[in-house]
């Protein structure tokens, strides 16, 4: 594992470091991918002389793990009321002669770049930009196994909410169980707040659970993910409350479910970001959904649960293999509720079976 | 409520905008402070001719509540995948023709400095530093009263948990079985993350649950605290499961409960922050724990869980009335656990009964 992390710090080197400048990574999720693990507060220097992790310590801590397994990667332990890592690794980068430091400019505040600058006279400040967010959109197999992992997770406690009796409980509760049964198989904790939607709220992208209860005829829309070793996945379905679907609900359900289908299918190496979505926008739209629907189809997944690429009609760029992406389109009716339904997908070659499909709930209207 | 809020941004305008100049604040705490409200990615423009919360619409937003209820403050709702709202502010503060404008050096990144800069070109920008902070220490009583419910819904999930068998359960499912009892009672969600730590993780700052099972003989630590409407509060607790406590379980729960309790006794108006520190790590200094300590002996709380002040050797400062603070002093000895007591408290006049304790659970040794 280590030479994995030093793998993707090299790249990082390459285009940096190599003619004597230094790179110091301060976003928590760029630097677990580049360190394999990131302490609160931590940062990474990656210098002309090797990698430095400068991590505050906590009465916890001791040497971070990746001290341990990555000898590429040399540890700095700073004392929890000490000074902040970012001056001690500029400082480091001028001790190693660096020239110039580039440097997060959309992570780092405006204080801290500041007092690098008066701290640390003599080093030229230079912006990475978005070189490591860049780097994360392709996923390596390995990623992609804990993404697997994180999706079987999901599937798992989704499965069994559906068994238990749900009409009477409580948006909030049945969030809290499903986030209870992530963690109970293995996840290191819900990849983002968990969303359950009913009745008049269901179909609401990112709704935050009330105390609304579940009745009977309700369309129910649960959204959830599991966060595993960092990787995070997604899952949204929506069910019905009862046992015979109304005539709309059938409807709409059926138009959600070609629109996700539609995108689904459109995911190919080469595919722009933006075909994507249009695949399942033009069905939404086509049936006079278009004003309200969400400024996006789907999103890139990984170390965050909101990464690159976008997939909007206005992104630019074009699908790689190894990308796992979501698709979650999805109509809200006000007042009577609606339908979402969203997969983690990897986009993967014709010739290796086409999108691989990790959250495997089934996607059939199921009355509950 | 709407006056209490405009009432906080009129301090800040005599110091920044009545002559002319503008405040732009984005970290979300301070914007939640100044507005009654905060959505994500929302910021606070107030500037010469009124103040205006620019919100990034999402699918659910709609008006934000403070705007219905504070007809002080403007609300200007943004597309979701539109500008920057740091931008759309900018660009009010120039057409309300204010000369300076001062933000928030310390959470604004740089890159989104910069974009200012060049986007809305003839604005002076200033730094407002840590205004908005520091004008949070001292409370109100609205804020206390919530912090009041907070600790009593904490009180309340931590006081059931006692209750039910917990030999064989694991950190994890203790963590998780709070968290949801908090929610039951009322909370928002917790105040931070919850630590459950046995046998010799207890005692431990910060430490997170893990699958290790309560046994007979152990300390069991216990740290928690509940979010109601933004306020955070903190209890920690730690017990000995089993009828016994062993002689040295007694002795070091003795230590720590004197030190905790100087410490408490120490809150008054005009005590420098060092000497409530003080206090606490004289005692168990004394008793030969000195090296192993925490760097601090507690913290404010509010929107935060970690605020100013600090209580630690070299804070400068001194306690205010209606400064709500921790006091959580704690040894652990390694491989063997330890203690950690923990209250939430509210700094008040000798003439109005010295400290109030929020959080009311025991502090007694039990044996669970």
């Amino acid at each position: 594992m280590a030479e994995v992390f030093a793998a993707r710090r090299d790249r990082l080197r390459e285009r940096y470091a190599d003619n004597g400048g230094a790179v110091l990574i301060s976003r928590p999720a760029n630097v677990r991918y580049l360190a394999g693990t990131a302490p609160p507060g931590a940062v990474l220097l990656i210098g002309p002389d090797g990698d430095t992790l400068c991590c505050p310590a906590t009465p916890l801590s001791g040497v971070p793990e990746s001290g341990r397994t990555d000898e590429a990667l040399r540890p700095a332990l700073l004392p929890e009321d000490g000074p902040d890592p970012v001056i001690v690794a500029a400082g480091l980068a001028r001790r190693a002669k660096a020239g110039e430091l580039a440097v997060e400019e959309h992570h780092l505040t405006v204080a801290r770049y500041r007092a690098i600058g008066s701290e640390v006279p003599g080093l030229r400040l230079a912006d990475v930009g978005l070189a490591v967010e860049r780097q994360r959109i392709v996923k390596d197999e390995e990623e992609i196994a804990c993404l697997r992992i994180a999706a079987e997770i999901t599937d798992q406690a989704l499965g069994e909410l559906l068994e238990s009796i749900l009409v009477g409980r409580t948006e909030r509760h049945l969030a809290l169980e499903l986030e209870r049964r992530l963690v109970d198989h293995g996840a290191d904790g819900p990849a983002f707040p968990t969303s359950v939607a009913t009745g008049p709220n269901s179909g609401r992208r990112g709704h935050r659970p009330t105390d609304r209860r579940v009745e009977e005829g309700d369309f129910l829309t649960v959204c959830v993910g599991a966060d595993y070793r960092g990787y995070r996945c997604e899952i949204g379905r929506t069910f019905v409350i009862g046992t015979t679907p109304a005539d709309w609900q059938i409807e709409l359900y059926e138009l959600v479910f070609a629109a996700q289908r539609a995108a689904r299918e459109s995911l190919r190496p080469g595919m722009a970001y933006r075909d994507v979505d249009l695949a399942a926008r033009r069905i939404l739209d086509g049936a006079g959904h278009g004003a309200g629907l969400a400024p996006l189809t789907g999103h890139g997944v990984g170390l965050e649960i909101d990464e690159d690429p976008q997939l909007t009609p206005a992104a630019m760029g074009k699908l790689d293999a190894c990308v796992p992406v979501t698709v979650e389109p999805g109509v809200h009716l006000p007042g009577r509720g609606g339908v979402r339904i969203d997969d983690t997908l990897v986009v993967r070659q014709e010739a290796d079976g086409g999108p691989e499909l990790l959250t495997i709930t089934t996607k059939e209207l199921l009355a509950l």
